[in-house]
């Protein structure tokens, strides 16, 4: 497989998965400084001009909750999420479609309003709202969505790793993590995880 | 079962599965002129105060990528979703994320400006690409996401009414359906079944 990220995107939390899982992967990076991610080679393999994207045998995936079910059960034996179980692994899609369509989005209009407007002050209104929305969302999620120890409760899953990821932005969205006491507790407890140990260097450059 | 609904919203997807399911569910209708999605009672139901939200003997599901999945696996013999297949299933979950991380956000810009900036003015503004970004992603889903004749391919999925659904909304954001011939003949396909003519006229009110 071939995995294309980028640092400071959110295909940290599907290359933690990946890196969970065991298989052989090589890791391509994006330079989105040259706008890579708008290159012609890159738009042929993901039109949408994004990361992630995973290059498999059967072709390519992308939108980070599908990569990260995908990857619980192409690789059962990881044991990524409660695949066995219909309505716990919606619980688990739940968690991640909450990240992906409201938190990460919250958290866009301070860095990517450009995609929702064009007026340069309006760019800047959006930022105003950020700290706010994004103490909203972990603020449901410190109340409940996390069950503890891990998102799923008992067992890690790969909603773990895309909490860890959104978290790790609340610093600069203007946010104090330590208002969230579980969530500040979840995270260091992934720092412990040889897989994000591996994968977050690659993210800090 | 119990599903929670409102008039104009995006469960008209799950609604649309849930009805192909031939699963006994009870559909219950917010009434968001009165921000009945916001009151103490349904709080208690869904702590996001959206719909759609989902009771099963199981417990509380929400998220529209996450019901539609679930619908597909929990009622197999309705064959709403490659659930056999971990990559064609991943293909279906990466369209419908596609749908709620991107597309809905796009048309939310809007109507629900207001979750994402205070000011008046800049609300306004947000409102001006709304027909841009939704052309946008019109066209990714015309030149190719959208395989023909159901999203999936020769096979229906909860992908589609979901597809029905976001396609519903151009008209009213601006954008002629006829200017994606695929998508429009998707829909007029959507409108030849069952569960469609039973359940839209619930949201045409």
């Amino acid at each position: 497989m071939i995995f294309y990220y980028a640092p400071k995107t959110v295909s940290l939390a599907t290359h933690i998965a990946l890196e969970e899982t065991g298989a052989n992967y090589e890791a391509r990076r994006l330079d989105f400084s040259i706008t890579e991610q708008r290159s012609a080679e890159y738009l042929g393999i993901n039109p949408k001009g994004r990361v992630p994207s995973l290059a498999t045998d059967e072709g390519i995936l992308t939108e980070t909750p599908a990569l990260l079910a995908y990857l619980a059960q192409a690789f059962p034996a990881a044991r990524l999420g409660p695949i066995e179980n219909p309505f716990l692994f919606a619980k688990m899609q739940e968690f991640n479609c909450y990240l992906c369509a409201t938190v990460h989005v919250a958290h866009a209009h301070r860095v990517r309003g450009v995609r929702w407007v064009d007026d340069p002050v309006a760019i800047e209104a959006l930022k105003v709202k950020v700290p706010q929305n994004m103490a909203e969302c972990f603020q449901l999620i410190e109340d409940g969505m996390l069950q503890g120890p891990w998102v799923m409760g008992a067992e890690y899953s790969v909603s773990d790793g895309y909490l860890f990821t959104v978290a790790q932005w609340l610093a600069s969205d203007g946010v104090d993590i330590a208002d969230f006491p579980r969530v500040a507790e979840h995270a260091e407890r992934m720092l412990q995880r040889a897989a994000v140990q591996k994968v977050l260097p690659l993210y800090q450059v």
